[in-house]
């Protein structure tokens, strides 16, 4: 049987803080030219690089909503690409396909078990494919049902703080609130990114985290309205600052927490002001896409319809930092732990 | 016109830590013998003493959801009294009324405007007076509510961790939870209170957190199932564990902080499982009982027939500390603080 030479990024040792190539290499195997049993073999064209990542690239023994990656194997997550050969009914050559275990990859032999968790890609309006683990994906899905779900219902004149504003769930959470009417700021870690939100996206305000680093006094300064709902992404000293501004009633999204990612245990943020959830009336919650897309499984279609068609009449943009080639896979994903990036990180691994 | 003695607790100082005698000293005076225009005299039977009263010991700068106490004012609270003499409409000599703004003082001279807050006590079954500031008052009201509106609806089969659980509070949310048909569990400062909880109100397992100071290793011994709520009084070490050892889709009732209400700025606990709120998908909600009490009227009624009937039919214990003279304030209001307190504090100032 023919084959093909794929390159991998592999999980072969867990990180301590941020991960290196050491950790994640990419290495050279080959694999069968044709499809296995039951199932299919993929060309990777793009894959989504998210911060969620980080948390499974831990010791398999710890628990988590998302398993560990196996050690020395290929890493996995969102990811676009075009049948090569299908040994399954319903997919056929060049299909276009999203799944979110699609491997960190050139190519994937896709076993039967795996082939339920990919979607054929339906593209009416010709979007970019990248879009489809984007803005049209699971960060698009996340600002859009936790809107809904975890801090919603959202009025009209209500004021929202989003962290990581520019990133890939943050600047759909942000241009979605504004289009519920609410006023809308945001947190990112340059002054580009500021002008992007305010400029592009109709933030109503927006500051630097690294030049505002007294976080009370940029809320107070920025928003002296105050917060009725937070939407986090970060975590840490602008979280405890926000608990202790809020407003009576405010809602906190607790979506992620990426300051607090690659601490090590004597290096985690302690907070001080838990005793305000009481005074305040604060409501914090977690959630997981996923779980709110079981809950409510009719948001998906309200979804794709709204967005997409927002993206198509020209009121949403979105911005997307494409980096070329797998090798550049752990430079780019630390980039990302860092915030170097400047909108929706993906990786371009082929053409189509 | 005549006029009456009447000692009345001043709150002459805002405390720095726990509060002492001088911070509230118990100081004589006199008021007329007669209800003022449009308004009431009232003997002041009891007075109840609960740990929110501690944030209004504040300086009256800093806004909280509760009022701070003027100085050089009687402070005040839930007390229930006898009509002396009435110029109100609705009122009569000898009427008993209960109020959250009863001074804390052996006589009362009600003004116009406060008059709205008395109601009569409606007592068909004799309870002792002093129930109507417990059990059948804000802090059963509070653990009732709080069940159904913050981390309701409960599930029978459902764990439920209570802290400060002998207190006023923490032992109605322990019963009305075993009504419900949860596991019950408590955390309390002292072996007597780890028997009362299993022996007299049958709850599954309690420990003591003076003797039992790992809170993450207590938790693993004495829930191995995990907790799907925690109702919280105290903050501190243990909500930080209850964090990172609660399942998934845990909810938490913040009802207060008693842990950290004497703090000193640098004294407050660091809290540094936060990100758990985000994997384990947490739900943490702050209230007050008169927000929940405002949004859903009805819940009055059906809190009164529920607990009523169970106290009436002895299928509810209520355990009540109660201090003799109003002279003893500061050091019981302290003696709540830290806990030594066994069940509901409160003070008999007069025999009805």
């Amino acid at each position: 049987m023919a084959s093909i030479e794929n390159k991998s990024v592999i999980f072969k040792s867990v990180p301590v803080g941020y991960p290196t190539a050491d950790n994640l290499p990419v290495v050279s195997s080959t694999i069968p030219a044709s499809a296995p049993e039951g199932g299919l073999l993929i060309k990777v064209l793009t894959i989504s690089l998210d911060p969620y990542m980080r948390g499974r690239m831990r010791d398999a023994s710890k628990k988590s909503y998302s398993p560990a990656f196996p050690l020395d194997q290929p890493t996995a997550g969102f990811g676009v690409s075009k049948v090569l050969d299908s040994a399954v009914a319903g997919f056929a050559k060049d299909d276009l396909v999203v799944s979110p275990v699609t491997n960190h990859a050139q190519y994937m032999a896709v076993p039967a078990a795996l082939v339920g968790t990919f979607k054929k890609v339906t593209n009416p309006y010709n979007f970019p494919l990248s879009y489809f683990v984007g803005v049209l994906g699971m960060p698009g899905l996340t600002a859009y049902t936790s809107l809904e779900y975890v801090v919603g219902p959202l009025k009209a004149g209500e004021t929202i703080l989003v962290s990581a504003a520019a990133g890939a769930v943050g600047q759909i959470v942000g241009q979605i609130a504004k289009k519920r009417g609410l006023k809308v700021y945001g947190t990112v870690g340059s002054d580009e990114k500021v002008k992007y939100l305010t400029d592009k996206l109709g933030f109503d305000d927006a500051w630097n985290y690294k030049t505002e680093t007294d976080c009370v006094a940029a809320i107070n300064k920025h928003i002296p309205q105050g917060i009725d709902i937070f939407f986090d992404n970060v975590g840490g000293d602008l979280l405890d600052a926000v608990l202790v501004t809020a407003n009576d009633f405010a809602r906190i999204a607790c979506c992620g927490q990426i300051s607090q990612y690659n601490a090590k245990p004597e290096e985690l943020y302690g907070y001080k002001n838990l005793m305000e959830i009481v005074t305040r009336r604060l409501k914090l919650q977690g959630f997981i896409v996923g779980d709110l897309v079981q809950q409510h499984p009719d948001v998906l279609g309200k979804f794709f319809a709204e967005v997409s068609g927002y993206l198509h009449d020209g009121s949403f943009v979105y911005q997307e930092d494409v980096v070329e080639g797998l090798e550049n896979f752990a430079d780019a994903f630390v980039g990302l732990l860092k915030g170097k990036n400047f909108g929706k990180l993906v990786i371009k691994v082929a053409d189509e």
